[in-house]
């Protein structure tokens, strides 16, 4: 495997066959495997779990790994083709990119939507331009609208917590005070489509996802034997569901206008999932969220602390899945 | 070992059974004992010492080890209970602990006192729900009122460098431009009881340490058949002193008050540790500081260039002792 | 050998041990050569492509490593000898160093020019205050005025891309926004003028380097048989060229004044590496810069991305060249 940047390039059997491995390892651990291998990591944005269980993951295979920081110890980063960098950028990523593959043997790079225009995010515009630089592996650490390792962490999380392959999986809009990217509500969605679920994705007026990242969706349910539908209808379509995925994500009608997105959400506060929302749900449905997640904003405490959540197995299977991701491009 | 959080949880034997093994990995180095082992490193606050030395002390186990450092590559946590998360924190330590963890065999976190509420510090709040939240190994780097790997490594000091067991320490107050934690002379107060010996607090008026830590570190004298007092008459403190451990720390009778915390030290700029402190001290007495120390502020060049200053001799026993600590934890 | 400070201190025939000693490890992986070995990493300044190859580096040879950052997780270090510490700065490099050495088997540290006084810097004073303090193998990870792992790294490229060891090396100033330290200009001056290169320093008025760095260099080129002139006629001085190295600096002549140095580098943004530069040049002239770089303000798309530029190839030799110091010191 020389990529890994969105789980849609890989067929249905072949996720099932990297979540075998992921749990392959955890059985008998392999603190060998990658011995001598080295993982870069360049993360343009902040991150905990990414990092962590990157840094971990290697180690636990017997690797090593470094970590990048453009403006935390490293200068500014130009990813713009054709600058005059007289700005505050030192250096261009087509020098770094490729550089910094050469020093490991697969990079890792996240790299957050710019958020001003949806069809350049929608393009993976940035993203593109970083893996045409890179001749090593390359793992997407999130980048504008994709996070596969989070979505391959989602999967495992669902088959873990009895989670059935036809379940409902309602992707719900949280509110948050500010917008935050399309790239975890994409992939999810396109995860649990890709698992044969009945997907609801559930947000108010001025949220729906883009048309891109629905009608993708619904080509991989359709080949998965699931569905994909969207709705503003809190109650119904949280009738049955046995899973709620809360995700927090700026508006798709106004894409890039702050103002614009800020008066729209001012009225959306109670969108922050609440004991109560389960009360049409299956009897075990589950909470499910990416994290960081803003308690009582996001999601009430008293959902985070009662037995629906499942958001740090989410974040503990980060670290499982990606080690099978590691192990196959490395091992 | 489960837990290292303040040196108070052993008994007298159980520490000197970890100098014990700390000196034993000394003679004997085990550069694959922690093979396979993996420390993550949470930092709320700056370090250089702690960082470096557990880094290295694993790499020198044969372990590895993650640094996360909120505000820094990674945002910043919340930490207080049922807060609304609606300002700069995109994260609960509720998750963050738990998952972090997950990652890891052993988590290390240095969280130092709010300082704005003596009662809560002196209660350990915030270390306390970062205990609860942490099903792994946990390591105190620096909390509220302690720092227990400072205090080993200065244990480990007084012993190299031949300071009697019934020796005078004397802990100075020393100036500094603002007011610091009690962490470091909390926990040097308690190790220097624990070890048995005459120990005085030397300090202005209005930074006598909290009756808390008196009465805790007088029950440990008293079990170890040492003494502890204090005062503000210098002369009589350091009367034939073995050691003077110079530490900065704020005001206590005003705690949390910066302004009253200014006025207080305004006039104590003297309280610069200087060659003719020791006028009236045993011959070879000892200057120790646990650093980062402020040169000709809070100890002039004279003495830490000079053969009193053991400082950078405690700085390396934090390696030592911390691989013990770990090793005794994760071999 | 214990230092790694400046090419200088070694025989051409050490150097040429040093690199043949690099491709050794290039050809024959030695994946354990530093097993247990710990490099310690000093960070005045920010970096990437050291960081990156001295973590990578020390990993690939079986070693561990750890970063220190003043003011990105650690706090500010003092570096004036006798200052009063009632400032920024929480711990002096007296301390700081002479304990980060403690924690590892050897140390590297980048502290960049104060860019204040010219004969401080040209006689490293910060530096040779670091060498003093540091009883641990010791490497220059770019001081003052040089930079021994770029320049070793460039020798390296100059052989791998079949530059004659007689071969026309033009140093030529190039445009940036701000004036940058003499470390890189220096430290390749003296690589190519040890290497018995026909070096030819281009530079407009007013950014001659200064005459102890060309004394220096006309020194090493008479002891291999090169020669070092200088010239700001562009035409004259590429005429034939194998190399041109471009790289920014600031005015020598105001040295430390940015004022006089924005009045003098105004006029001067043509001085940006076009592809009619290499006019007069050899066919294959190559293009070489130490990275990073400001695209179409120092060094144009046309050129960087052209087949001359040899930067990335430059930058991977980092990594190659820095093994063989790190083995030399450690194995």
């Amino acid at each position: 495997m020389k990529r890994f940047l969105d789980l849609a390039d890989f067929t249905r059997e072949e996720i099932l066959d990297l979540l075998a491995l992921a749990q392959s390892l955890q059985d008998v651990p392999q603190p060998r495997a990658l011995a001598g291998r080295n993982l870069g990591l360049l993360f343009f944005n902040p991150s905990l779990r990414t990092l962590a269980s990157f840094q971990a993951g290697m180690a636990r295979l017997g690797g090593s790994s470094f970590v990048i920081t453009p403006g935390q110890g490293t200068w500014q980063l130009e990813t713009r083709l054709n600058a005059v960098m007289n700005g505050g950028a030192a250096e261009h990523i087509r020098e770094a990119i490729p550089v910094l593959a050469s020093y490991c043997d697969a990079l890792g790079v996240r790299a957050f939507a710019e958020g001003r225009n949806l069809d350049l995010d929608l393009g993976e515009s940035l993203f593109r331009t970083i893996d045409a630089l890179c001749d090593k592996p390359l793992v997407n650490l999130e980048s504008a609208v994709n996070h596969p390792c989070q979505a391959l962490a989602d999967w495992r999380t669902l088959d873990e917590t009895g989670v059935p392959n036809r379940g409902k999986f309602v992707l719900s809009w949280v509110y948050h005070p500010r917008p935050l990217p399309l790239a975890v509500p994409a992939a999810t969605l396109h995860m649990a489509a890709m698992r044969g679920m009945e997907v609801v994705v559930l947000r108010p007026p001025g949220f729906a996802l883009p048309p891109a990242i629905m009608e993708k969706a619904r080509r991989a349910a359709a080949a998965a034997g699931g569905t994909v539908t969207e709705t503003d209808d809190r109650t119904a379509a949280l009738a049955g569901a046995h899973v709620l995925y809360a995700k927090e994500w700026g508006t798709t009608t106004y894409y890039g206008d702050v103002e614009a997105d800020s008066r729209l959400r001012a009225e959306l506060g109670h969108w922050c999932v609440r004991e109560r929302w389960f009360d049409g749900a299956a009897p075990d449905a589950k909470l499910m969220h990416c994290l960081p997640v803003r308690r009582n904003v996001a999601v009430a405490d008293e959902v985070l602390d009662g037995p629906r959540a499942v958001v740090k197995r989410e974040a503990f299977n980060r670290l499982v899945v990606q080690m099978a991701v590691l192990h196959r491009m490395l091992a």
